[in-house]
Formats: structure tokens, sequence, C-alpha cells
């Protein structure tokens, strides 16, 4: 038997040299991308002539061009309101397809059930996607898929399908509208969720894309965000989300005092930094602490007569609002977590869609990311290194999503905005159970106790060390007293076998995720 | 010496087997497309993370990027206002650099001195471009480079960078608004020329892309219609076109009753076919004519309350009137003629830009012309077979330009609009000089004396047989009238030498230019 070295990289990892061989990985090395020499691949094109792409039958659609072993996609762009990929995976199992590799932007809870089912029936062997949670991280955390599952940041994805590493064969791609050619947006119909940011990279793509709609519009559609050159086939379907079920859960302001406790705290630490000034730009993701982080930024922004530049990424109503009000000139919408901010997709000017290679590839002539000053994200885990774990939960299952985690970490002020502690668990720790960003990307990390300064960025510990209310600890010291108030966890037990890989941005491989035991 | 077989074409025209197989060509056959499928191309990105591309130095940006052997592009948007193309090739001359291939969108006048002095140079080897005029026109038809130039319109150009069959190194792009990292659109600044549809595919094909530029805006600059992800440079230059060169010479009314009688019949003719009816789609083109017509058309549809679904193609300011009218519902955009087009596409919701492979790839999956009803497009002269020439002069001269004249004659409705006679110059001819867009796409020619319907389109004989004060006649009769006006040319003389290939719209050849004797 080969003997299984360990390299230890960046991140204090131990991924075995098996591991890197058995998958045709390189190690993760430095979040530095360098300047390489990339050649892009492109799809296959089938060239339509006709005057409608309409059909009327899935089925129909499903079987021309879904064949065993092939690479299918689909976006999350509706998230838990999708009735896209549940009509679609049911049609391909009672087809009795086998061997297909699964790569959405994501998935969501709504589709964990027939993900599961298409495992088991052998029709799933491979999946790559942001992220898993519920049921069917629990299945794949015991050991349900049989090939480990890659999980990429969205800025990745890009990344992978401009490579080539990812080659999708068909894109079904839910939409709230589109003409009888495919030309198709996010913005008008029922099920309406603004930008198209992650399926767009689908649409170049892919070599086959079927658009599947319940609102087929007149031709021309504008704007085309999916164009009719990219489409293959238009579905019409009765029904192609629901629009209650597309916002994000965690749209309103938290009440919670620990939440807003934490989200003045980063705004403390921004509105101190040098980056605090006109024209800095920012994003903040979803999630009830980081709408209040929007609040309190909208009063310094305010107060401080300064605006910025642009707001980026997953955007939310009260993002659109400062857009609305002249606080933000800009808006780079990659996707929309609620209907304010995606009806305000249609009628602000300012408010851009872009693609996720625009937004966060990293292999591109750069990406939105490169230009970001502020990110504020979310961490289940960090550790005394600054690495963050978004991915396992302390119990060693998958339960999260890369999401653009990696990619915004590129900010010259990353924020992790997170509680010492959740109810009997630390949330840092002396190290993750998975390295999702590593900690070379991380600069700040604020608790309800305090914040804690990467080392590294000592000239952001003159900018910090004096906001009256704010401790400044070490992340050291932050760790010992989560661990004081919850006590030593007892150590996760794992299998040897690998249920998935972590890639960092650039495609190294930077963590994987064991089976847990039972 | 091997034996000249030469083969007769769908077009009647004699192209030897010699110059297929010299130029690895296959002949055209067919204005059907059909179903092939194609594995597009994709461009090498050098990775940039840096947060700056502008540069003060074209010379340093043409140094770094420009090699012998390359192929090289530009658009043609600004015009006659254009300020790139000279600044670019003269630092290229001066470097001394040798054998590129000119490949811009099209060659217009203001370009032919630098041109023939590069080829002259042995700088520039091979051309490709939509069309030549005047002195350049002059220096090709009577050998003045060596290798013959390929002629191509809007539509094959798109397919051709698609395919590979243009492989453009380094893309000069000048553009009236730019950020740091390369957004850009065509729609702000002092040089405001409205859609950048040639350049999109520059800029999305290019290994590299600069661009050039006078107005530096804030980042991001939206909309992007030229993206930071696709740019390796901005260079910022004291000016990048002339404002008052950059509309159409003729974007007035026509005056002269013999081309008022001309539209006013085109219109007759629309109006009395089946194509004219709720949501119909035209093209109309540019020049004082085709103004004209869509003066009448707007009457006939205002009349009959009919309202269009789109307009397609090169834009003028009447096609914008009409849009904010609500007789048009979209304009679909790929350049504008004049200040009015372009001014309106920043400001009208439902004027969309689309590149030029959106608007005429054949190889697509499905492009704007294919779903276009009536064409109204010109000529330097047509033959019996209704084959048009809109390429060389009756002396044999290179001295026009494809543009979409192949693209757009795949309407249902594709409408000659040509005087008998210009001056002692007759346009129906017995057999064009050169053979652009083949008879099958051609459905009537209308003149000043009166029409003639392809006999292939049987089913327009009825619909257009009792217009009052039109005369049907054959083309033949149509072709002596003219003969009986202006006698018979004596037949022009040329060398054997072949000075420029003409590809029909799917990359075969449908004729050749040959050296006319001096």
């Amino acid at each position: 038997m080969r003997r299984a070295i360990t390299l230890e990289n960046r991140v204090q990892r131990k991924v075995s040299e098996d591991t890197l061989n058995k998958y045709n990985y390189r190690s993760f090395q430095t979040t530095e991308i360098g300047h390489p020499d990339i050649q892009r691949v492109a799809p296959k094109v089938h060239v339509t002539t006709g005057d409608n792409k309409v059909v009327e039958s899935l089925r129909d659609v499903v079987k021309k061009t879904v064949h065993d072993g092939m690479t299918i996609s689909f976006h999350h762009h509706f998230r838990n309101g999708d009735f896209v990929f549940n009509q679609v995976m049911e049609i391909i199992l009672d087809e009795g397809i086998k061997d297909l590799t699964l790569a959405p932007s994501s998935l969501t809870g709504v589709m964990n059930d027939a993900v599961i089912e298409a495992i088991k029936a052998g029709t799933i062997t491979h999946i790559t996607s942001s992220g898993m949670r519920g049921s069917l991280g629990e299945f794949v955390s015991h050991g349900g898929l049989k090939n480990p599952v890659i999980f990429r940041s969205h800025g990745n994805r890009a990344r992978a399908i401009e490579h080539g590493d990812i080659k999708i064969d068909v894109a079904f791609l839910g939409v709230p509208n589109a003409d009888r050619l495919g030309n198709a947006n996010g913005m008008k119909g029922d099920a309406v969720f603004g930008s198209l940011g992650y399926a767009l990279m689908d649409a170049q793509y892919a070599d086959k894309v079927v658009l599947v709609t319940d609102n087929i519009v007149d031709y021309p559609n504008t704007p085309a965000s999916i164009k009719q050159t990219q489409v293959d086939y238009v579905v019409k379907v009765k029904q192609v989300g629901d629009p209650d079920k597309i916002g994000s859960d965690a749209t309103r302001f938290t009440k919670d005092p620990k939440e807003l406790k934490i989200a003045k705290t980063v705004n403390d630490v921004i509105v101190n930094s040098n980056y605090f000034k006109e024209g800095f730009s920012f994003q903040t993701g979803s999630g009830g602490a980081a709408l209040a982080v929007t609040r309190y930024l909208r009063k310094a922004m305010i107060d401080n007569q300064i605006t910025a530049s642009f707001a980026l990424g997953g955007i939310t109503k009260p993002t659109t609002d400062l857009l609305k009000e002249g606080l933000v000139k800009k808006v780079m919408d990659v996707q929309d977590f609620d209907k304010g901010a995606a009806d305000a997709m249609q009628s602000e000017e300012n408010q851009q869609e872009i693609d996720a290679s625009w937004y966060a590839d990293p292999d591109n002539k750069g990406a939105m990311v490169d230009q970001l000053d502020v990110a504020i994200l979310s961490a289940l885990e960090i550790d005394t290194n600054f690495n963050v774990n978004v991915m396992s939960g302390s119990d060693g299952v998958i339960r999260g999503a890369i999401g653009g985690h990696q990619d915004a970490g590129t900010a010259k002020l990353t924020i992790i905005s997170a509680p010492l502690v959740r109810g009997r668990i630390a949330t840092v720790v002396p190290q993750v159970t998975t390295v999702v960003t590593p900690g070379d990307s991380i600069d700040v990390l604020v608790t309800e106790y305090g914040i804690a300064i990467n080392p590294k960025r000592k000239d952001l510990i003159g900018q910090l060390n004096n906001i009256p209310g704010v401790p400044v600890y070490s992340i050291e010291e932050l760790q010992k007293m989560a661990e004081h108030k919850v006590g030593t966890p007892e150590p996760l037990e794992f299998t040897d076998r690998t249920v998935a890989l972590i890639e960092y941005r650039d495609g190294t491989l930077i963590d994987t995720i064991k089976e847990v035991k039972d």
C-alpha cells in the first residue's frame, strides 16, 4: 500500500498526498492569484433558425437533451420557491437516466429530497455546489454519495466553468419571463427574483440551454439578460416558482440585542477604519445582522457626509434603499435576497446586473471583488489562525455554503461578524472543523464581547484600538473566553472516507470533509 | 500547369477550383444555413488583479501587445469621426511592426491613407473587412495588396470570430467613456455613437482588449456594454473622435423626386404585402431614401392602426421616433447612424443594444435577422437573377461594403430599393460585376419605373400586382429598359489576379474580385 504523506498547507490542514493525487488537485498555497494566462473554453452550439423554441413538454426536452454520464445544471435564484429542479429531476429519475453530475449554482432545501432519491437511484453520482444543508448535508456527511462533493464559491464556479473544469452539457434555467426564442430576464412576471447573476454563466457556457418559464411574453423581450443566441428550448410550465418563498427568510431587521451589539460594533470598525471615506465600497450579505449593519452604516454615511461608490454581491432592500437615497452610487447585483431588491433592479438605472464571473472569478481581467473595500461575512467557526468555516457544523455535518465567502474575502477590510458562542457551542475555536476561507483573507473578527484584529494587519490596530465600548482582544483571548463559557467539546470522530472536497477560489484544494462516525 | 476547372455555383459565378483550393474555401451553394453543430472558440485571458488599467501612453501599450504576424482589430462606430485608428496605426508603423492582419468591423474613408501606407510598408499584409471605399478601394482594386482582401458581412464577421476563422490578437476599441478598469459604453461623453454592437464581438473574443477613450469616469461605470472582465488596458487620449463626423451624412430626408418615388413605392409594396400586419418587423438601413421609407411607413402604420414588434439593424432617428410614438415596440440596435438614435439609446428603455452575433450570426441558436419580416436594402447593381452587388462599381473598382446586406436578406420580404439607372450607368444589368447577396434572398426590386418580383415568390405576385401607380415588370424588362436608356457598356477588363474574396454569410465563397486593368 502506498504511503500516505500528509502535507500541511498554508492553512495548517493535513491533506494527504494520496487525496491530492486521487482527485488531481494542487494543495492550496496562497490567496494571491498571480497573473496566469488562461485559455477559456466555449460551448458547442447547435444551429437553430426556426422562429419558435417554445415546447409544452418538459419530458420531451429532457429525453432529447439529457443522457447518461452528462453534467446538468440549475440556478438557485428561486431559493426555496423553486419549482424547476424537482420537475426536471422527477422526469430524469422516471426516464432511468444514470451517472449524472449535478452542477447547480447552489442547492436549496426544497431540492434535498429529489437529490437524495436521485443519488440512491444511481441517477446522480457526482455533485459540485456552493453548499448544501438539512437532510442532504446529513446524507452526504454520512457517506450517502460515493464520490466526494466538490464545494466551490460562486466566483470559483465561474472560474471552473470558464476553464472547463465544469463542462455543463444541459442547463435547466427557470425564469419569470421569456419570449418564444429565449430572451429572458429575472425582473418581470409572478416569480421575480431580480438578478440572474449565477445563471448567466450557465446560459453562456452550457452546450444546451433549456429555459423553463410560466410566462411567455412578446418577442423580442428586453432587457435580455439571457439571450436567444444562448437558448435551445423554452419550456412552458404552469408555475415556475412560489413568489412567497423566493425572498430570504432573514430580511427583517434583528431585534436580538446580541446581534444588534455585533452589528453596531461592525459599523464602528468600518467607520473608524481608513477605508470609510468618500467613494468607499462594501458588501454586506444577507441575514438580520447584515441588515442591521446596513442601517447603522446608513446613519454613519449621512452623519459623515460620505457616499459609497458601490455596494456589491447579494443585494437586499436596505441596500437598494441606500441607492435610492443617493448614499450609494451603484449597486452591482449578482443576486437579490428579497423582493424589494429584485423589484428595484427593474426600476433603478444604477442597479447593474452582473454575472458571477464579473462578480468574483479570480482568473479574470479584474473581478468586482478585487475592488471591494469592506466585506462583512459570517462564520460558523473561526479559529485562532482566523481561518473560517461556513460549511460544517460543530458536529462535523455539512450544513452551509461557501457562497461568496472566499471571494469577498479579497476585500481590503474583511470583517467576520459572529457571536462568540451559539448556545453551548463556541464560534471561536482552536481549529475550525473545515477551512473554507483562509485566515490570510480575514482582517477583523467582531463578536458581542469585542473584536480581534489579524496580527498581520498591524495598520488596523492603530485605527481600531480606541473605539469607545469596543475592546480589542487577541483571537486567542476570544477563543479562551468562548472555551471558558462552553467548555471543551469532545473531539469529533470521522472515518477515513472523504465525502467532500473544499476548493479555494483558485481551484486548489484547501480542505476535505470526512464521513462522520455514527 | 494544373487545369483550372470552373464551377458554376448557385449564383452563376465562375469561381475556379484553383481559387477555392488555394484559399481553402467551399463554394457558395445555398442561402439555407441548416443545423450544424459548431464548436465555438474562446480567448486566452491574462489574469489581472490590479485596480487601475489606465495608461497614458498608447505607444507603450502598442509595443507591449502588438507583434509581427498578429491580427488586430478596430470598430467603425465612429465612422468618419474616428480618431483611434490613425493614432494606433501611426505607432504601429513607427515601431516597424510587420505582417499584420487588419480585421476591423469595417473601414471608413478617414482610415484609408493609413491603411495604404501600412500596406506599402509591409505592416499590413492581410485585410478582412465589411467593405472599403475611395482611395483604398482603388488601391486594392489595382493590385496594391498582395493577398486578397476577404469581405464579410457583419453577421459573417461575428460567425468568423465565434468559429475562430478570425482570431483577434489585439482589439483597439475607441469608446466615449470608460472607468479605470474598462467598464464602458457608447452612450455618454463627447463622442457618443450609441450601440457598440460590432465592437462587442472584439471585446468578447480578442485575447487582448485595449480601450481608447478621452473620458475616464467614476468606477464602476454602468451600463457596461464592454466589461472590465474583457479589458486589458484603458488608454487615455486627448480626443477619441469628432462628434460632428460620427453621424452619417445621409440622415436628412431626401428631396429628390426620384428617391421619393422609389420610397413611396417601397412603402406601397410593404403595405400591400401580407407581412404588413400587427406585430410586423422591419429593417430600413440608412440613407435619404431609407429615411423617406420610414416616413411613409409611419403614416401607413397610423392610418392602419398597426404597430411593429421591432425595428432592427443600424438605427436612425426617424426609427427611434417611431419607438417614442409607440408605433414600434422595440428597437434592436447594432449601430446608430445619427446622434438622435445614439442619444435615444440612453433614454429609451426599449431600445436594446445587440451585438453582431445576436443581430446576424447565421451559426447561432437564432439571430434577430431570422425573425425579420421586411428588409429594405440598396444595390449598386442587380441582375436578372436578382443577384445584388453592393461592393464594386460599374468600373470594377471596390467602392462599397457588404454591411448587413446578406444578413438582412434573410427577411421574409427583402426589397431592393434602387434607381433603374444612375446617370449613364444601369443599375439593373444582365449580370452583376460582383455577387454579394444571392438572388435567392431577394424578393422584390423597386425602381422609379416600377417593380419586379422574384419569380420564385409566386405568392407575392397576387399581393403586389394591382397597386395603383405601381407597374409590375419582369426583371428582364427592367433590365432592357435600363439598357435602352444608357446603352450597353464596354465589358470590363480584369487581369487574372484575385484582389478580393467575397464570402457569403456562412463562410463559403460566393464571388471574387479581380484586379482591374489600367
